[in-house]
């Protein structure tokens, strides 16, 4: 059933600066996309069913753009490194874990079961090196009826021996095995994801590249998180006048090869100046690039260039699934960033990271991520009446309280490209 | 009943650097007092009624050290000004309200239901100017079964009109009525609470520290949260050499007066040697300063200077009522501080923001927050078996998981001086 109107609050953005608000309104979904949103239905769309969800918030669905499924095992933990040691000494370990699968199902059954409550609709998620248990997550994230791009992990260099693939040709024999497998998902589509340059030896980001070309593959991977880890790509890649030409010179930054890379931190200007002209999108990862005394990325500059920004969760450096909290942190951090670093960079506004939260994300999957005509029908609604107030606020006011106080408790209904996912009776 | 013994996995601070934890463990609760944590149940207490909580985790009570009780209606929304403009156009729009005692009811019914249900069991807590609002607060709480200080706020000047006291004198008068009609609480005192320095007269503050001295009140009020307050402050009292030093002229900031000043995020080290000699409690409220662009107190500095430092939520410029998150943000905030402005000032760590939410704000409720011999006993009891995992975790990763991702949903049982607030089953 993809013809139906929904009925409603209606909040959207139209630009990072535009928030559209329409109370008491209908979003009419035809196909799955969305028709138009009316502050009266007209007549010819009296006939579909109505979805009446009344005095409740309709927003566009979220979107992670950098999440770490089985990282989701030990989010909250093992918070006091910085990125290096700290894969080293818990991520790493944790993720060797999935070559069996008994654990595998049992992690990724947490993991889909809270995503697939949570605001989220679409999202970009790294796996492991591990095929199986990665066909295993596409698996049960196929079933949610959620939409996702999943990578399997390449690392063949610099990683410990139980969580190393033999050699670059090995690594690619078993991404290709593994991209023939996810063609039975319909929802979950694959995304080449070399964990990050350290991790790679040129000749896989070599082999790699071939099989994006081949198969006009998207990628994911991580770019100028920390300084340790920028300073190190420096002596591995001579060549180079930064990190971002390190996946440039294989042509997996942009332009005919999507890609978004998470962090972005420390970009120095020829990177930013590259990702613009390129269309590389940055997942801002405000509440990782905290916990891991990363930084903070200078998103109000990325805006301002028009550059494609939308926010990640990136678990389990960062704690919390939810993008709700994403934007929050992302705010917060920006203001941090302005008061103690760099006035020239102004703070984010809530209008802005609801933007990169839902449009500036979504860009990355199509249109997606408002309700703009055209767009894939991804939408949450809210019920915030459980968060008590003692007197009557505006739409606007409850949207702004929600990003700050909602959480899955609050989710009444849940679609994405115009299916029902969940909704309460 | 106030002897028994409380059974599960035992978490509590010595020193900033020493978490104790001891599994399976037990607490014996003599006359409201903790007796001791034993592995093993000594025989003399053998007879006493048990709380098993088996394999749950058993933490002291929170206490949050710095809170706005009206603030609490506007929570999460206009987090978009910093201190002195969202003072004038959200908070002191809202706390005129409470001069209306059926809205107070209606909204002091919220805050204090959403207190009960919280980790915290102490609190500092700011009302308004409006007497009887204060003491239907006052009320209310005193119903939960926490324990906490409660001001009638004074104000006299730079207030909007609807939100300023007559003059001085109106002020004390209205104050000492309160103070008489205070004293019909047992486990809610009233503290005496001067706004902050641009609010008050000086002849406010002198006549507050007469009624201080009166009746050995404690005082709570605000210090050095933001460089346009500081300047403010500077050319309101012109022969101060501190901001500090506009309370202390007047003996009220430590030594024969319990104080607790928020936030202290710029104090000067002529400030900060004399809270440490005065031994002024410093109310931490990390998510406040982020909300509101102040900055990051440099509260590692405090701590190694031995400095009497605790947590506060300061709701409403902190959007979330729970003091493990400004546990989390704490941490955060500092790993921000030290990347992005101060290395010579390290940032927290796990056990020293635990230390703050517990003992360190604690003692200025006297022998609170910590289950060694002699502390009146608070705990929280946490069933975190909700937050799944695919694996046994030891109880220090529980702990520290759960104040990353814990809220009051998995809170099973909560004791406030020996006394049961609420307990599952």
């Amino acid at each position: 059933m993809k013809n139906y109107v929904i009925k409603g609050n209606i909040c959207y953005s139209k630009t990072r600066e535009e928030l559209c608000i329409t109370e008491n309104g209908y979003i009419v979904c035809e196909g799955g996309r969305c028709a138009g949103v009316y502050e009266t239905l007209p007549e010819e769309y009296e006939t579909l069913p109505c979805y009446n969800y009344e005095d409740k918030i309709i927003i566009p669905g979220l979107v992670d753009l950098h999440v770490h499924a089985p990282q989701y095992a030990f989010r909250g933990m093992g918070m006091d490194l910085e990125l290096l040691d700290w894969l080293n000494t818990h991520t790493f370990v944790e993720e060797a874990k999935y070559a069996d699968l008994e654990y595998a199902e049992k992690a990724y059954d947490i993991f889909t079961e809270d995503l697939k409550n949570s605001a989220t609709t679409r999202a970009c998620i790294f796996g492991t090196i591990h095929t199986e248990a990665t066909l295993l997550l596409m698996e049960k994230l196929e079933e949610t009826g959620l939409k996702a791009y999943v990578g399997k992990v390449n690392m063949d260099r610099n990683s410990p021996k139980y969580l190393c693939e033999e050699n670059a040709e090995k690594s690619v024999k078993d991404t290709e095995e593994w991209l023939m497998k996810s063609q039975r998902f319909k929802n979950i589509k694959p995304v080449l994801t070399p964990r990050f340059t350290p991790s790679c030896t040129d000749e896989l980001l070599e082999r790699l590249s071939g099989l994006q070309k081949k198969y006009q593959l998207p990628v994911q991977s991580h770019l100028s998180e920390n300084l340790g880890e920028i300073d190190w790509v420096k002596e591995l890649c001579p060549g180079t006048a930064c990190y971002g030409e390190s996946y440039d010179r294989y042509d997996m930054f942009g332009n005919n090869c999507p890609t978004v890379m998470a962090h972005c931190v420390h970009s120095p200007e020829k990177e930013i100046e590259m990702m613009q002209r390129q269309k590389v999108f940055i997942a801002h990862c405000p509440e990782s690039n905290a916990n891991l005394s990363s930084g903070v990325a200078p998103v109000k500059k990325y805006l301002e260039k028009d550059m494609k920004v939308g926010l990640g969760t990136d678990i389990a450096a960062g704690s919390s699934l939810s993008v709700l909290k994403a934007m929050v942190t992302a705010v917060q951090c920006s203001k941090l960033r302005w008061r103690l670093y760099d006035q020239s960079v102004l703070p984010l506004t809530m209008e802005e990271v609801f933007f990169m939260a839902t449009k500036g994300g979504g860009e990355f999957f199509g249109k997606v991520g408002s309700f703009e005509e055209g767009y894939e029908l991804d939408a949450v609604v809210f019920d915030d009446s459980k968060i008590k107030h003692p007197q009557t606020l505006s739409v606007k006011e409850r949207l702004k309280r929600l990003i700050y106080l909602a959480d899955e408790r609050n989710i009444t209904a849940k679609f994405v490209d115009g299916q029902v996912i969940f909704r309460e009776n």
